[in-house]
């Protein structure tokens, strides 16, 4: 049954299969996926997640509700939309939604919480025997350059110094991974975006820092070492980079899809740009329509795919 | 008004405050603390939080919630514990709760996310002119050599190479911070287990990784390149350089509380003993109870300071 062998008796395009890369796990007799409160022992994988083809991850519990909620109403699914209920009430770590085909998941904020979230998800994934995943971030982010509400697809994840690359701590020791994503998952968002003509979308390169403050540069944390003067250069290079926007998961998200042959997407609205501040502060309705944006884009791309929309 | 003053005028000890590091700060006409949904213009922030002495944070929104609701009956305060209110309402990133002179807030997962939280929650106090606060981090960890359950309070907070440092990205360049922990807060957290002689509580190294899986020499993550007599080695390393407990933020913070002059210490309990597994088996109402154990001890503490226990 290799998706190669698949592919030579008929005409379907080759099946992609979620990939772990880890030789012990179908070894084990039951896998916890501890974060999620799921485990191959207690629930049906293959049952409760076989038919997903999108995943939808984002930092807020509230924003990912509110996208599932969103998403059973614009594929037209049965039922009510508002009596959606969160697969992981087991644990309060993430929350998890599932729309049809759709899958909504929060992961927190920073790589390690989002790293945590992915290693769960493609081993769920991977029990549950998915196939042709495309996987998406929704976020909210920093822009650079650009006027606040535009809608960055990222083309490469990097790092402080403008690198394409995510270093993963393995036994101690720092390995390299590249983070260069799905450059046709980003053409596709592109033109979607180009069809709806709702709001300004760019591919860009996206930075992916430690923190909030000072790793972005930011004048208005508790600490703060630097001079505005030195703040604008460090933008300024970042935009010489390509960076058009600073988020705080986006490297290890495609470095973790990459290398399991997961399809994946970075989508996130700019709140502000940070050549003309550091603190939010647009109005709370402002902010509300900024976030659904990428709901909004990502939405339609996955219609299309579907064959609910031209 | 300088401490210094003060102390010469009476007997009263030098009270501390809390110290932000950032010229910038007190020049702002407003303060928006984005994610506590909290401003200085839109919040008392004195009349508010002026009284808090103990801040107690931690990952899940739902432990600290309890923890409040805990201590609110520890303290024999007036009114309901079950009427508690989030004080961060406002969002989803982070929930607050306030009871009496004791703060208690959630951090989320990884040094990233609890960074975002110390950032405000020192500008926090800062603004409301809070005075000689202890910081407290009550956390779940993974044990090394010991008997799941046992409470770990730290002594240093080391890095995925046993170094007792923190590495911050400031502006493109990495800096580093000294994680030393106040030893006083230790030595009382150690003898406040003695007298409650309810559960073990060792003083060692705390190992604060970015991640959950191969940083922490786990086999059963969606990745792992790495043999088990491998991680036995690392693990074993670990053991001999002091490391009692992996967690996955305290290095950040007790690196920002020592830079802004907050007393602090990390108490976690261990759920599992790594030499013996990865997944975290126990019984619910097991990891229920393990899970109490830091709030028991801290608020052992609380009520030693406050004098209604001798």
């Amino acid at each position: 049954m290799a998706p190669i062998l698949l592919n030579c008796l008929g005409n379907d395009p080759i099946k992609q299969q979620v990939q772990v890369k880890n030789p012990y796990l179908d070894t084990m007799e039951e896998d916890i996926l501890y974060h999620f409160s799921l485990s191959t022992k207690t629930h049906n994988l293959p049952e409760m997640f076989g038919e997903i083809k999108f995943v939808c991850v984002g930092g807020s519990a509230n924003r990912m509700k509110a996208f599932a909620q969103f998403i059973h109403q614009e594929l037209e699914l049965p039922g009510s939309a508002e009596q959606i209920s969160d697969i992981c009430e087991g644990t309060d770590r993430y929350c998890m939604y599932k729309v049809g085909p759709v899958l909504s998941i929060s992961h927190g904020m920073g790589v390690p919480s989002i790293s945590i979230m992915m290693h769960e998800l493609i081993k769920l994934l991977h029990h549950a025997q998915c196939k042709d995943v495309v996987l998406f971030r929704l976020g909210t982010s920093g822009g650079v350059g650009l006027t606040p509400g535009t809608v960055v697809v990222t083309d490469r994840a990097v790092d402080y110094a403008f690198r394409p690359h995510f270093e993963q701590v393995v036994l101690g020791k720092v390995i390299t991974r590249s983070t260069e994503l799905d450059e046709g998952v980003a053409a596709e968002l592109l033109q979607c975006s180009a069809e709806l003509q709702n709001f300004p979308t760019v591919i860009g390169n996206t930075m992916c820092t430690h923190d909030f403050y000072e790793g972005q540069g930011r004048l208005d944390g508790a600490l703060c070492s630097f001079s505005p003067e030195d703040k604008l250069e460090y933008l300024r290079k970042a935009y010489e980079a390509g960076v058009r926007n600073i988020e705080m998961e986006s490297t290890v998200f495609a470095a973790m899809s990459r290398v399991c042959g997961v399809k994946a997407a970075v989508v996130c609205v700019t709140l502000l740009n940070r050549f003309e501040g550091d603190q939010i502060t647009s109005a709370h309705d402002v902010l509300v329509e900024y976030q659904q944006r990428p709901q909004v884009l990502v939405s339609h791309f996955i219609k299309k795919r579907l064959g609910l929309v031209v």
